[in-house]
C-alpha cells in the first residue's frame, strides 16, 4: 500500500448500536434505555443517518444473566443462522435469527453498514475494539478517532482472525462491525465511570460517521493491532474439572502488559506459583473474565503489530453509483 | 464495665466454617474445597477442637448463582426455620432447615459454639466482620486478633442491630457467629489476593480459638464498631422501577469514608449529580454491591463508635461445671 493512497468507501447510512447482548453487562443495557428516553424527548427531525438502538437479548436483561439458554454472541455463524429450525430451538438461537433478519442478513447488500455491539468485562482492559478484520479501514479509523478524543482511557484494537462465515458475534452481521468492550466492571453492576466512557465512545463513533459521510478526509496513520494467538485455561482437577488455581496476583489486572516466559501465571489454591511456559512473549488480555470460566479461558494472548491504515474518504455520489453498477454486474456473473 | 474486668467464657469446642452460602461468591467455595483436600491428606489425629467445613448451598455453587430459589442467607429467622413444611418449599428453605439441624438448632445448647460464614462483595470493603451483636466478646476478640495479624488488610466490624429471633443469616445459628465478608471481587470470579486474605483470616480465627481454649488471657481493648443505620436505594423510574442512576464516581469504592451532607451520591444516566440529603455524616458501606440491586440497596450507612471489650479467658473446668449446673437448674425452673 502506498502511504499517500486515498481509499474511497461507500457512505454509511444505517448504523446499529446494540446493548444487552449479554444481559448482565449493564453499561450497554442502561445506555440503550437512556438513548431511548433521549429519542422520545427529541423533536422529530429528518436525519440523513439512521441510528438504530437495539436491546439484543431482552429476556437475559430481564433476568440479569448473560444468557437464558445459550450465549447469544456465539450464534451468528453462517451455520447457526441458516440451520434447520425446530420448535424447541433455544431462545438465543431464535433471537439471533430475528436480529439477523432485522440488521442483516449477514453478508448481504441489505445488511446495516455498521454494527457496534456494547460489552463489559471483569478484566482490566479499558476500552477495546474487538473485530474480525485488521483491514477494515472504517472500524480502524473510528478506533483512532476515539483514541484521540478520549486520551484518558486506555484503548486497544483486538483482532480475532476468523473468517466471515465462521465469525460468531452480533457485530459480524453488519457490513462493518466491532464489539466495544469496556472494563473492569463486575457483571450485574453498573459503574458510573465505565458507563460514561461507553456513552462518550458511542457518541464519538456516531460523530465520526457523520464527519465521514459529509466528506471529511481522514489521513492515513498507524494502528497497533493485537491479534489473538491462543487461549489459556485454568489448571483443573482431573476428576471434578473444577479449577485448582486462580490468576496469579502479579498477573491480575495487568492486561496488555507483555507476559514473558517463566512469568507467574497462576497461584494454586494451596499457594504454589505456576509459570508461563510459552516460548514467545505475548500480550495477555481477558485476564480473569467472569464469563470465560465456563468456556475454559483464564486469559487470552495476543501478538502486537503496527498496521498502516490508508487515508479514507466517502465516495462521491458518482463514485458510489459506478460502484453499485459494478456490484450489480458482479452479482449477475 | 470496669476496665480491669476479666470475663470467663465457656470453651469453644465445635466451630463451623461455611462457604458457598451464596453460590457465586467464590473465595469461600474454593476455600472449602481446598480445606477438604487438606483434610484428606492430613493424618488422622485426635484434635480437641472440632472444625466443620460446610458448603452451604451446593446447588447454587453448582450453577454459580447466588441462590436457586431464594436467598439462603435470609432463611435463618426463627419464623422460617420453624414454619410449617410443605412439599413445594423452595430449595433454600429446605436447605436452611438441614443446616439448622446440623449446626443448631439455633438458640439451643446443642448449637455449635461458633459459625464463621464466608462471603464476598463487589464493594471495596476490605475484610469485614458482620455480626448481630456489639457485645459478643468472642467475635470481637477474634476480630482484634485478625486486625493485628493482617495489618495490610483494611478491616472493620459491622453491627446489624437485629434481635436473635429476627436475625436471618446462617451465622446466627451458632452460639457465636459472624460473616467474614471480603471485597472487592466480582461474583463468579476468584481473585487470588482476596482468596489468600480469606484463607489467612480463617486460619488466624482458628488459631485464636485454640489459644483461647488453652487458657490464654486476651487483654481488654477498644474496637471500632460500625452500626448499620439505614439503607439507601438507587433512584428509580416510577413506572418501570428500573434504576436511573449509578453510584457517583466520587463515592464509588470509598466504603467507610465519611459521607457528609451534600456530598455526591449518584450520577444519573443523563449525567446529573444527586447529593446526599441526610443531616448526619455517616459511613457508607456495601457501595454498589451487585446482589443488592434486587434488594433495593445502593449503599448502607453506619454510625461509628468505640466499644471497650473486656479481657477474657476460657472458663476452667470447675467454672464450666458450675456453669452447666447453673444452666441445668435454670432450665428446670
Amino acid at each position: 500500500m502506498e502511504v499517500d493512497e486515498l481509499v474511497c468507501l461507500p457512505r454509511l447510512t444505517r448504523v446499529a448500536v446494540c446493548g444487552g447482548t449479554h444481559g448482565n453487562e449493564l453499561s450497554g443495557v442502561y445506555l440503550m434505555e437512556e438513548k431511548e428516553k433521549e429519542e422520545e424527548e427529541e423533536e422529530e427531525e429528518e436525519d440523513p443517518l439512521s441510528v438504530m438502538m437495539v436491546l439484543s437479548n431482552p429476556r437475559a436483561v430481564q433476568q440479569c444473566r448473560r444468557y437464558v439458554d445459550t450465549d447469544l454472541n456465539r450464534c451468528f455463524t453462517h451455520a447457526t443462522l441458516n440451520g434447520p429450525r425446530s420448535g424447541d430451538d433455544p431462545y438465543e438461537i431464535i433471537r439471533s435469527r430475528e436480529l439477523n433478519a432485522f440488521l442483516g442478513p449477514k453478508g448481504s447488500s441489505g445488511a446495516v453498514d455498521l454494527v457496534c455491539d456494547l460489552h463489559n468485562t471483569t478484566a482490566n482492559m479499558g476500552l477495546c475494539f474487538i473485530a474480525y478484520s485488521d483491514c477494515d479501514w472504517i472500524c480502524m479509523h473510528i478506533f483512532r478517532h476515539l483514541q484521540r478524543k478520549m486520551p484518558d482511557i486506555p484503548m486497544r484494537y483486538i483482532h480475532f482472525e476468523v473468517s466471515s462465515k465462521e465469525s460468531y458475534s452480533l457485530d459480524s452481521v453488519g457490513k462493518h462491525g466491532f464489539a466495544m468492550e469496556i472494563g473492569p466492571q463486575p457483571h450485574g453492576v453498573v459503574r458510573s465511570n465505565i458507563y460514561t466512557a461507553m456513552k462518550a465512545g458511542v457518541q464519538y463513533m456516531l460523530d465520526w460517521v457523520c464527519f465521514f459521510n459529509s466528506g471529511t478526509i481522514f489521513e492515513g496513520e498507524y494502528v497497533d493491532v493485537f491479534t489473538m494467538i491462543k487461549h489459556i485455561d485454568y489448571p483443573r482437577d482431573r476428576e471434578t474439572h473444577n479449577i485448582t488455581a486462580a490468576i496469579h496476583p502479579q498477573l491480575q489486572d495487568r492486561d496488555f502488559c507483555l507476559l514473558h516466559p517463566e512469568d507467574p501465571l497462576f497461584q494454586t489454591f494451596s499457594g504454589e506459583t505456576l509459570r508461563y511456559k510459552g516460548k514467545e512473549p505475548l500480550y495477555p488480555f481477558f485476564i480473569n473474565e467472569c464469563a470465560y470460566y465456563e468456556k475454559g479461558i483464564a486469559l487470552s494472548l495476543a501478538r502486537k503489530r503496527r498496521v498502516m491504515i490508508p487515508a479514507i474518504r466517502v465516495q462521491t455520489e458518482q463514485e458510489q453509483l459506478a460502484n453499485v453498477k459494478g456490484f450489480a454486474s458482479e452479482e449477475e456473473e
